[in-house]
């Protein structure tokens, strides 16, 4: 399993252009065979910092979805209205049984 | 829905103490009546590095579990061992339907 945290911030006066975009992606990306999750939320404190949160069976999954006609097509056209660069995180779970 | 993101920074020398802490913070946590989720990854390329991915019927309850016994009694303790200050993200979750 591969938990994702994948971080965009966009300038504020772009918002309701993403939005519709950020919708597409998500529903399309959830459509995907391979997803386990993908979800998005926006920080309360900081308008334009949008949040996914991933989960793959695996790198290659998570490869998979990178190289999709809706990831390729999207990502440009939301990161054109980007003011930082976007982060992401690649995580395991910690494991609380022994 | 309240979602959280918090983020720990834990010296390499110290990752076998905190584990345990870890471990009991989470299986305790998730005990709690409020608790919707409340998992803990690390960074596959940033030793030391946890992530708590948490879920919340409100701020209320994010409050109740802040103010537990085991929150404010394991806390510090992991906290103890901390390289920089930890980081926390409140969110809303984005509304893909119209």
């Amino acid at each position: 399993m591969l938990k994702v945290i994948a971080q965009d911030f966009i300038h504020l006066d772009a918002l309701e252009i993403v939005r519709p975009l950020y919708r597409e992606l998500v529903e399309l990306t959830q459509r995907e065979p391979l997803c386990i999750a993908y979800d998005l939320f926006e920080n309360q404190k900081d308008p334009g910092h949008f949040i996914f949160v991933e989960e793959w069976p695996d790198r290659a999954a998570l490869d998979i979805h990178c190289a999709s006609e809706h990831f390729r097509r999207l990502v440009p056209l939301i990161n054109a209205h980007q003011r930082q660069d976007g982060t992401f995180i690649l995580m395991d779970r910690f494991q609380v049984g022994e």
